[in-house]
This record gives C-alpha cells, structure tokens and sequence, in this order.
C-alpha cells in the first residue's frame, strides 16, 4: 500500500475542532447556482439508507419531544358538520374570489387558501398524521439557520455547508474527471469552472468529513497479500501484475491491454458492491486507455456503464447505457474519488440548456470495474464518502487556478444585473476571494502545506482595488468599505457576497492569530461598515439582497427566502466569533420575519 | 355695513385659480395629530344635509360607472350549499388555527379571515347590497391619493386638504375664541398651539373655500334700513340701538346692559335658523360682556347655551348645559366667526386628557343670541361656511407667531422620538416652515399685503442652519441636504415632513417667480436629495417613515398606510409641478403596495 493521502488522523483532529450544526431536513442554498425548486432533499450519495432510516426516527423522536411541533394527542372530536354559504369577496377593488360563510348572524368568513398563497405568496401543506389530518401553514419555505454550539473556527464546519450537496444542483453539469471540482452552467451553456461554486463544494465535503460518522469501506485490491481482487482478463493480451512501484515503494497492479480493444473491455476486477458508491482508486496511466465501471440500476434493472478515458472531453452520453468522462492525459500517479451515483445522475441528464435533467434512479450494484490500456492501479476502493479526497481536489483547484497577476479567482463569463451594464468576462468576486480563502485556510490547516498561506495572502490584494482596477473594493458614500461580489459601477453593494469575503477574512486573520495587519484592517474595516449598513437591508418583513435600489432607483432588490436565512446564518457566525450586540439584534428581527412577525408601523 | 373684510371678488378669483381634487368618503390626515380610529368621516359643519345627501348621490353614480367597482348586476346563483368539514391549521408551528376543508379528495382548505386580517394586517367588511352580501377584502385603509387636474399652484387648493376637517379631530382641543385657531393637546394634556395643526386647519378652509359650492347665508341684523334685528331686552336697563360707527362709517348696532346680570341675559336677538351654523359677526366691546347663543339639539331635545366672553379663558363647560369659550380683553373692533356645532361639541367632549371625548350630537335649530354689557356689534349673520375668515386667522395666527429672532415658529413642546434624546421645548420643525409658507403665500395671494413676503422670507432661515444652531438642516451622509421636520441629532429624515417643507419652499419660490436666490437653492437641493434619497424609504411592500432605523440602528420605522398615502399624494404634487420621472416610478409602486403589489424577489 502506498502512504495513502489523507491520514485517518487528520479526520480525528478535525473533528475535535468541529462546531457541531443543525441540521434539518433541507438542502439549503446559496448563490445563484440554485433554481428555486430545488429545497427538496436529494439523496445523499454518502448516506446508507440505514443511515438515513436512523437519521429520520432521531427527527422524529426530536419533532415528538418539541412541545410546539407536537400534534395533538387524538384527533380533534368530530363536530356535526360545519354549515356554510358560498360568499363572494371583492380583492382590492379589482378581483373575486369565492369564499365560505358560517352560519350565524356574525358567521365568520373563510378565504381559500389557494388565494392566500398567491396572494401573500406564504407556503402551507396538508400533512397526514396517524388517523387525522392537519394543515400546516408556514410564512417562508426556509428556516435553517446555522445553529453552532461552540464559536465559528476556520479549522471546522462552514456555517450550514454540511447540509449542501453542490454536485446535485441542477446548474452543475458534472464533477470533471480532470480536475474533480464542478462545472457550472449557472451562466454559460457550456460548463466553465465558477470558483465560488468550486470553493463550496470543497467547503461542503469538508463540512461532511467533520459531522458525518466515519464512511464504511470496502477495499477490493490493494496489491498486497492482505487483499488481492480477481482479475479477468478478457482475452490474452490483457496481462494484470503485480509490480513494485519505485515512486512510492508500494506493491501495485500493472496492467496491459491493447487500446484498440472496444471501451469496456479489458481486465475485468468483480466488485459486486450493493452499499458503498464512491469509488476511489490511484492511477498512472502509460498509454492512453480507460477505466469502466459497470452498474446495476433500479431503471428498469438496466445496466449503465461509466467509462472514465484518458481525454480532455468533459462529460458524454449516448442516449443508451453509455456516460462518458475524461480523466485527462496525465501520465503521473493520481488519486480519483469518483461518486459514482453522481456521474450516473449527471451522465443521463445530460442536456443542451443551462438546467440539467432532474434523474431519479438508484444503484443496485456496482458490478464491475475494467481496465483497458496500460498503467498502474493501486487501493481499488468503494466506500460511503471520501469527503478529504473531494476537499482536497477543490483545494488544488482553487490553488492552481488562483490569477499570479491580480490574486483573483477569475470568472470567465460575462456577468448580467439587471440595472447595469454587464460586467465582461474576467471579473473578480469579493465572494469569490473570501470562499476561496476559507478553503485555502482549511487546506493549510489539513495538508500543513505553506504554499496555501503565500496564495491566501495573494488572496487579499483584490480587496485593496476598485473595480476600474480589476478589484472587488468599493465604498458606501464615500465612507463605508465594501467588498463587491459583483464589480459593478456603481456599486451594488451585494449583502451576502460580502459577509462571505469578510467570513474568508476572519479565516486568514484567525490563522495567522492577527500578526498581519493587512488583513486585520481589511477585516476590520469591512466589520464597520457592515454593522453600520445592515439597517439598510432591512425592509421590515424581508431583506434586501444588494442596494441596487439606491445605486440605481430600482425597487428594492427583496432577498428570496434562502438568501435570507442565509443572511441569518452569516450573522450568527459573525455574532459567535465577535458577540457584538448589533448582529444579535438583526438575527432576532430577521429570524422573525421567517414567521411573519413584521416591524411595527407608526 | 361696514366693508366686508372677505370680498366675494377673491373668491371668485380663486376658484379661477382652483384645481381640483378628488374627494372620496374618508378623511385623510397628516401628522400625528390623528389618533388611529379616526378614519370614519365626520360631519361636516359646513355641508347641509341636502348636499351631502346630492354629493352621496354623485358618488354613487360615479361607483357604479367604474367597472372595477361595480356590483355583480345580480345576486350570484344560490348554489347548494358546499360541504365542508374541520380542519386543524397549524400556523408557523407555534399556534392552531380552526379551518375548513371543502369535501372531495383535493379539497380546498379555508381560512377564518379572523386569523387572516389579525396575522397580515388587512381589512374586510361585509358590505350589503340590494338583495345580496359581499365581503371587500382591502389591503391597506386609505386609498385617497392626490389627484389634481391641473398642475398644482400656490393659490389653489392644497394637496387633499379640501378633505381634512382639523377642528374635529380629537387632539383638538377647541377653537381659540381669541385667536380663532385649533389648540392642540397632541402632546400636551394643555392645549397649545401647534404651528403646523393651525396651518393645515388654514389651508384645509382655504381649500374648501375654492372646492365647495358658495355657503348659504341668513343675515340677521346689518343695522342697515334692509336688514333689520327684532331685540328682546331682558329688562329696561338693557338698551339696543342703530349708531353711526366713526371708524367704519357704518350704522352698528350699540348695545348697553349691566355686566351685573347673570349670563345668558341682556338683549336677545331671535334667530330660529334650522340650517345654517356658523356664526359671525363684527364685534367691538366697550367694557366686560358676554355673547350667548342658545342651542337647540337632538339631545333628548336639550338646549345647550354657548358663552363667549371677555375673558383669557379658554373653554369650559359646566357639565350640564353651559360651556364657555374667551373672546380675550379686545377693545376694538373683529370680525369673528365661530362654527357652533364644533364649539358645541368640543366643550361637551371635554376632558382631562389629550384626547377630546367622541360626542355625536346635531344642531336643531340655532334659536337666539345674547349680548350682556356694552359695545358695537353688527354684520350678524349665520351661514354654511366662513372658510375665507378662518383661513385669514390662521394666516393671522401663523404672521402674528413668526419668532423674529429665528424667523421660526417655535414648537412649545418637548418632543420625544424613539430612539433619541428628548428634544426640550421650543424647536423649530421644517414642515412647520414648509406648512407656514403655504399658508403666507396663499395669505399674500389673497389679502396682498407685504408684510406676508417679509415674514415668508424670514421663515427661509432656520432652513440655512443646524439643529445645534437652532435650525432644520441636516445633510445626509455628508452628501445630501435635508430639512427635519424634528430637528433631532443625529438627523431622523422624515419624509413627509421634508416634502411638505419643500412645497412650501416651492410655493414661495413660485410666488416670487424664481427671482430670490435662497429660495430657489434650497428648493433646488432639496429636490435633488428627494430624488436621490427616495429608494431609502422603498420598503418593498409598504415605505419607511424616516430613516431612524439607519440612524440609531432600530428596526424600520413602517409609515402607516396614511402616512404611505400623503407620500404619494406629495410625489404627485412635487411631479405635477416637475414632470421629473422618477416620481412617476415611485407613485407607480407606491400605490401599488396600497393594493397589495409588492417589489420582486430574487
């Protein structure tokens, strides 16, 4: 066995520093990489339906214990029928609706629900409970707050990201065999690389890798005499060996085929795995060849094959039981985790549009794996997660793909809000910077690597130039600092965007314990504005997204509501790292808008 | 007879001038001086019960020629009656809420409107029509926007305050029988007068006077040979005759009874009016007396006296059916005119506490007047309105109280603001200026006189000057200059208060014909902060009062729906003078919210 990547032992040590967070049954969202019907849950690839059977009874037993969720003892008495009249309502002068009337002289009046929702766009749902039925009505669709037992720490969980599963959203097109980071599609039809989006699905693996119990493994060839898999060879020019590797000192397969066999032949390993769905293996290619991965499937019991090639194509599928990825031409030892019912899901939703296909389908079993071409293969692995690896491929990325020039995290579309001319490809993200910090801080504290503190501190100089400039600074008139997540002229002075900058921020500046001023003043400055400027989100029964509306006589930009829980979240991360009383006030009024409590009129 | 002071020419002259306005059965109000319960309309001293009974019919008409208004042509068909069961709601998972549920499988669940008006603050009423019911839901209460046919101008009617009846709102105190001007008790249990109640009690009758029809007069006694008194002396000591008045060169009436005789006796003209209630009368008194006028009501047909006396009393009334108004120690001669059903009902609603007692009572008959002590009176007349000679009090009061120091009027009261430190008795507030300058320049319009252009120039200077210095300049984020109508520190921003104190910079500026320099620069940048500042009050679904929450950090202070009202009414007037589209945007979305149309989110 080679030195595997990522020790166990990092795994223990973060967890002792993790905070803890409530997690509900929710996919909660950030940024517009997600559509709006997206806030059902997903399945979790890393979960065992065990698992989740387990997760849904402590729900349960929690929901039962909670006073305020409990639903009545019995079902209500049954009363005689109600008597009513149809009624006719007048709405604001301009339509009807037809209403209920009770009996009586002051019968009281009863509007349809279905009015209302439209109406006051509130949310509610008839929910079945042993022998009755209840309606439950709710002001807003998303109530997850981040909820941390102990203070935010930049070693531990990102807020709620525990709970995101970014590869899911319908605006990533697929997890790239090449770089294993997303590829979005949130603004251009062809995948590109969106560094925030990148840093949260880092972030979120993270996250996981701290409050998700430890995943179940299944090695099934690690070339030692422990484990040895049963290779079969397709013909007789597929030899499978085992060799030393000099590299790395470790007994290896190598194998050889002819390319010019048909994709998914070759040298067959039986896996034959109906728990675990992460596949995890180290590859050094010597020819060009693939890697195919045979799958049994709910749909229909149909077989789909997965085949991973030595190409720089991003993503295929032939519309039958073939999905194609590249892995790139690379020649060197590699570490691969690939989330197989991911690959599946996007492989067959597969679209021309910016919206991939929603997929419902399950593996039963994954058969087999086959080897064509010749290379090394080592630690053929299926487990429920491999959180640090999918972690580590985001670090790299967001470390490669860092501009030497600005510091910026690029973004190479052309960015459109309404209100403004549209910002040329190329713009840098003050969102972007801090996302990708947060993540460079945590890599740093995990693979102890100094070349993530030279790239955090590069990290910073976008925050130091106005947008003319190529950079993310602005400032509220001409007195309060800000950082853009959108470089608009004027400004657009984006709430979340910035907070998340000033989140990555407080990461630096906590890891190097404050002994760099420039980011200690960054951070500072940025906190004085934003404590100064939160009033001006506040619309009294929502939040404002930006300050569009001031910067450029719109109406008021309204925070849908997952931005506004996210605004929540982020105020009670802040509030857990600083106690400063103006973030608890916000956090309660805001958290009460969720229900419907509204500021007070005069 | 003496020269009339109102001239009939002026009113015809003004209603040349007159734009005219959309009145709708409600009355509108500004300003804290309304308590919320007073949405109802009140009678109209002025308006006969023929005409209200013709306006009635007018509005109606006018209802039912607006489609969007109009009732079904007839009852809807008497369906069977729906069934439907009980259902429990559960609301935000904290309260239950009883509703109903239609039978069938996806039955339509309904809401008590109970629950609906209490949780999102709306409003219904069932309203009953020929032979059928309807509820009207409304989102908002006030619907009464400013709507002017011609662009609005200093010497027509101001805003809606044709609607306004400032003498009858509960924060009245009475009216002054010294000065002729309400006394507030708004936030004092002791009347006082309140500049900017006075001028809108000013230039809600100048309006009236230009928007109703001429009054019907009786006039009862000119001294003259045509019109000619029957007096009923009390006893032989008290003696009435026609004098030639030096200082008019005009037959009076002089009258002479011992002061000794009690009140209510002396020299009794009969009047026996069933239809007009206001009184006036030109009065010159040589010693102490009284005037009493004896009422006949509907109050179990009880008959209340009147007194007004040469006395600095302001109003009594001695609980059973004497109440008491001082007409001061004036020893010259004043046209007074007092409105009896207001002075009847503001002494029987008397009370110890700043708000007066709600008293429904009617005039039947106005059945004789009283004079007791000596001096000249003449011109006694009882007619529909006199809205030309209480506009000329007010404007009276308004020129007469001009702090010549500060060119301010002074507020006597200590005012508290939520949020800030008390500001002590004697502030200035620039809606005062603002409201004062209307009324001066409506005074100048109509009576010509000089002395209203120098006491409009000196009410400029508090604009010039700081709350420090005594004035009502702040300056938004050093950036944006402001006029407060509370000069607190650091600055409120309350809208209305500043767009009224533009109109009255902008009237005087109008009245001037643009060729005074500081009027024009203050109107000038006030306008441009107006533009500027506006999307800070767009709360989305309603707007803001002030901006105090960005100010000392409070949740945002909602304008009640008539506060949102007179914001888009003065967006109206300051567009109808400027054409400037950017109050077209904000009266389109602002009166959208009144129907429930709220900003979009993201």
């Amino acid at each position: 066995v080679r030195n595997v990547l990522f020790l166990r032992k990092y795994v223990l040590l973060l967890f002792g520093c993790s905070s803890l967070v409530l997690v509900f049954i929710m996919l909660q969202n950030t940024e517009k990489e997600l559509c709006d019907n997206q806030h059902i849950v997903t399945k979790n690839a890393a979960l065992s339906s065990d698992k989740l059977a387990e997760l849904k009874q402590k729900w349960l037993n929690e929901l039962k214990k909670s006073p305020s969720l409990n639903g009545p003892d019995e079902p209500p008495r049954s009363d005689a029928l109600p008597s009513v009249s149809s009624l006719e309502c007048l709405i604001n002068d301009q339509q009807t609706v037809q209403c209920l009337k009770a009996a009586g002289t002051d019968g009281q009046v009863y509007m349809p629900f279905d009015f209302i929702q439209n109406y006051f766009e509130v949310y509610g749902k008839m929910k079945h409970y042993d022998g009755y039925d209840r309606f439950e009505f709710q002001q807003s669709y998303a109530k997850v707050i981040y909820n941390p037992k102990v203070p935010y720490s930049y070693t531990g969980v990102f807020m709620t990201f525990d709970s995101y599963n970014v590869e899911a959203r319908d605006r990533v097109k697929c997890i790239s065999g090449i770089t294993g980071v997303p590829l979005s599609t949130q603004w251009h039809i062809q995948g590109y690389y969106y560094g925030i989006q990148i840093a949260q699905f880092g972030m979120s693996h993270y996250s996981k890798e701290l409050v998700q119990r430890p995943p179940t493994k299944q090695v099934y060839e690690n070339a030692e005499d422990s484990i040895q898999g049963q290779w079969k060879p397709s013909n007789k020019d597929c030899i499978v060996d085992i060799a030393k590797d000099t590299e790395t000192q470790s007994n290896v397969i190598k194998f050889s085929t002819p390319v010019s066999i048909p994709l998914g032949s070759g040298a067959a390993l039986i896996l034959g795995n109906t728990i675990e769905h992460i596949l995890s293996f180290d590859l050094k290619m010597i020819t060009n060849g693939s890697l195919s991965v045979v799958l049994e499937t709910n749909d229909k019991l149909k077989q789909y094959t997965i085949h991973y090639i030595t190409s720089n194509i991003v993503i295929d599928f032939d519309h039958k039981s073939n999905i194609y990825y590249g892995l790139g031409a690379s020649r060197h030892w590699r570490h691969i985790a690939r989330d197989l019912l991911t690959d599946l899901k996007k492989g067959i939703g597969l679209t021309d549009t910016r919206q991939a296909k929603k997929v419902r389908i399950n593996i039963l079993k994954v058969a087999r794996l086959t080897v064509r071409g010749s290379g090394f293969i080592d630690n053929i692995t299926l487990s429920t997660s491999e959180h640090l690896s999918q972690f580590h491929d985001a670090s790299q990325w967001i470390y490669l793909n860092q501009d030497e020039e600005t510091g910026g995290w690029k973004n190479e579309v052309e960015r459109r809000l309404e209100g403004y001319k549209p910002i040329p490809a190329g713009w840098i993200s003050a969102m972007g910077q801090g996302q990708g910090m947060s993540v460079l801080s945590r890599a740093y504290h995990v693979f102890q690597n100094p070349k993530y503190i030279v790239a955090l501190s590069q990290a910073m100089l976008p925050f130091t130039k106005f947008p003319h400039e190529g950079g993310v600074r602005a400032v509220f008139m001409d007195k309060y600092t800000w950082y853009e997540e959108y470089p608009t002229e004027p400004a657009s002075f984006v709430l979340n965007g910035f907070m998340y900058s000033l989140i990555g921020l407080y990461d630096f500046k906590a890891l190097l314990e404050d002994n760099y001023e420039l980011v200690t003043r960054l951070y500072d400055d940025g906190m004085t504005s934003l404590k100064a400027m939160l009033p001006l989100y506040d619309g009294g029964s929502r939040t404002f997204y930006d300050l569009r509306h001031f910067m450029v006589q719109m109406p008021p930009n309204i925070a849908r509501w997952d931005y506004h829980t996210t605004h929540i979240s982020q105020l009670v991360l802040l509030y857990s790292v600083t106690k400063d009383p103006v973030f608890k006030k916000y956090i309660d009024s805001w958290t009460g808008y969720l229900n419907g409590k509204v500021a007070k009129h005069n």
